[in-house]
């Protein structure tokens, strides 16, 4: 049988390779502490599973295409808070930020097209830019230079005839790199100048530490043609498992072609939008008590981090991930070796993969540390980390 | 800027442009009966609300990508008692039956292919296709001969050499068509020797008025290469708002495509999982209920419908639609009249205008009738519809 040529490009994820031996350790009696996944351990609040509790309509019927209003009217509540007025049009619900990317790919994009993305990125921006006939075109970014893109000369160097959008993940996965204000305003303009959207996936927006206040490519004031915004409530109230997300824009043609989609799909699941709704009633005590607690562990992963000798990472501002950069060649070879050769007192660590996070070829000696595990744990886990290292780079 | 040149060959719903009037009805006091839509009324069975109250995990996580277990299972338990062995490889949990459309048709197509469908058919199939850069061609069918297509001539001379799959919706919407086992078998024959995917869209399964047992294509035992399943709990439970589906097939090599899709995508929400899984313990008596309702309803339907002059539709075998050909040029027209102008003792009707399941051209003077209402309701609205167009053609 005959595939679609653009499915084939794509990958399936580089981390489940790592699956089986996993597995394997675990059931030899290994605890592992995984640092590899971006799934918070922070309680879902009461009022999600409170609002599911008192549903009581007798059928679950399909909402409208665009969103339930009562999540639409919640979320242009919280940003308008942040100073951003949304009218109801400028808004759509979909199954997760993922279905928003998605859907942003396959409104803009054609075979042959580029999108831009600093390199690391998060690897399903390719299957989303693959699945639409476009690739990525990377904005190289260095360790040694905290993985800096926002210079107008680095992202203006990219830029070809195929350039239809540049992708930027604020704060970033991986590299929970955070845009000042006026990097953000550069990056806008030079989308504006060059006639490019600009797709701002913000999931991440509450997780600063540096006591900025809340920030948005939406409250910049200006290209509202250009930008299409993502966001979810997955790492904002620990919901991942709720998938609701949202697309927004201000152009009305770019939104008037992702209805033609979200109809099409007919809807996102109700009672999710309904539970999800009641999550924007969470007090700011309780944000706030969220990014002490990351800012705690990103403090002790960086510190541990630093001990071992020929670790490269800065510290991030914002998000919960770092990039670090191993003394070793291979970081999948040694993460194979950690589950299948190492133990100290029967554990060992799990983190993702470096090469993954880029487009092609680089990458390989470096890493993503996903600090989600509290204090203790995580202190622990880069200690492990440090342990294996040594012993590997030993028996080399 | 610039748009996906898929997207701009998609269509918004063509059902929307008459919300406008009937929101104008509805506030000049006008009731209105629809049969424009197809959300059940059947309640929704109590084990889906008792399942997701009875969550208690703390933290709403991610789902597995490919679905949850106790999902799967439930699953392939409910084929196992039709007779057909999955195993966990074969099954894809989706965000509705939608999601497992639109991942078939990526995993599947490329520009310029071709995707063969009865025409009419569900107008959404044409945003799947043609956002992965495919067109449908129709394989015409006539309402004089009950909107039949098993007919291997009739298909196999619309094949060319773009062709990748052909799509049926069985039982059918928007005609209510049921295949017979021989016909199955001959499409799904017709497929392999041509090389070609069958995607049979099976959500309708349940809702057969012949007292055949459940049929599925799954059930013929060959073609296994070539057959993908879309099934959904949508109208089998009455839970359209759950967004649960499912894509099934035996080719391996078919699912690890599709596997990269769903990996990209993260999960499909947690909690209508777990309640979905709940839903197949629903006992065989609760499909009887539904089934002799639908039954008597479509009886109503039909007979009510046969004693307007000039209206041509057959009984359909399954589903909850059927399409009628009425004594007038244009059912738009008819539609929006209904909406603005007529009204008996206060009331009046919706129904969606044939047109809209047609690829072009065809259909102008049907339409399609979800039966959904109650026997009493529906035959009000048929009445309101005889009324309407002995009117509507005397003023003309």
């Amino acid at each position: 049988m005959k595939y679609s040529s653009k499915v084939l490009q794509c990958n399936l994820s580089p981390m489940r390779k790592f699956y089986p031996y996993a597995v394997a350790a675990s059931a030899a009696g290994k605890k592992i502490y995984h640092l590899n996944i971006g799934q918070p351990d922070v309680k879902t609040p009461q009022q999600f599973f409170d609002a599911v509790r008192n549903f009581s309509a007798p059928v679950l019927e399909y909402a409208p295409s665009p969103g339930l209003p009562v999540l639409m009217d919640a979320i242009r509540g919280y940003y308008g808070r942040i100073g951003v007025e949304l009218a109801e049009k400028n808004l759509l619900i979909t199954t997760g930020g993922s279905e928003a990317l998605q859907i942003a790919a396959c409104c803009i994009l054609d075979d042959g097209d580029e999108v831009l993305i600093p390199e690391p990125f998060y690897p399903n921006y390719n299957t989303f830019v693959r699945t639409a006939g476009a690739a990525i075109r990377p904005i190289p970014t260095f360790a040694e230079e905290g993985y800096f893109y926002a210079d107008r000369e680095k992202v203006e160097s990219c830029i070809t005839p195929n350039t239809r959008a540049i992708v930027v993940t604020n704060p970033g996965n991986p590299t929970g790199v955070v845009l000042t204000k006026p990097q953000m305003r550069m990056l806008l303009e030079v989308a504006v100048e060059h006639d490019l959207f600009l797709i701002a996936d913000e999931v991440y927006r509450e997780f600063v530490y540096t006591d900025e206040p809340l920030a948005s490519f939406m409250q910049l004031g200006f290209g509202e043609e250009n930008l299409i915004l993502i966001d979810s409530v997955s790492k904002r109230f620990s919901s991942c498992g709720a998938r609701i997300g949202c697309l927004i824009s201000k152009n009305g043609e770019l939104m008037q072609q992702a209805l033609k989609y979200c109809q099409a799909r007919l809807s996102v699941a109700t009672l999710d939008q309904i539970a999800s709704a009641a999550l924007y009633q969470v007090e700011p005590e309780y944000f706030t008590a969220v990014r002490e607690e990351y800012r705690r562990r990103r403090d002790v992963v960086v510190q541990e981090l630093q001990k071992i000798p020929g670790v490269l990472c800065t510290k991030p501002d914002g998000a919960f991930y770092l990039m670090a950069r191993l003394p070793v060649e291979d970081a999948e070879d040694f993460q194979r070796w950690l589950l299948e050769e190492f133990e100290d007192q029967g554990e060992t660590v799990m983190f993702a993969a470096g090469g993954a996070f880029y487009a092609g070829g680089r990458g390989k000696d470096e890493i993503r540390i996903a600090y989600v595990l509290n204090e203790r744990d995580s202190a622990r886990a880069i200690e492990l980390l440090g342990l294996g290292l040594k012993k590997y780079n030993e028996t080399r």
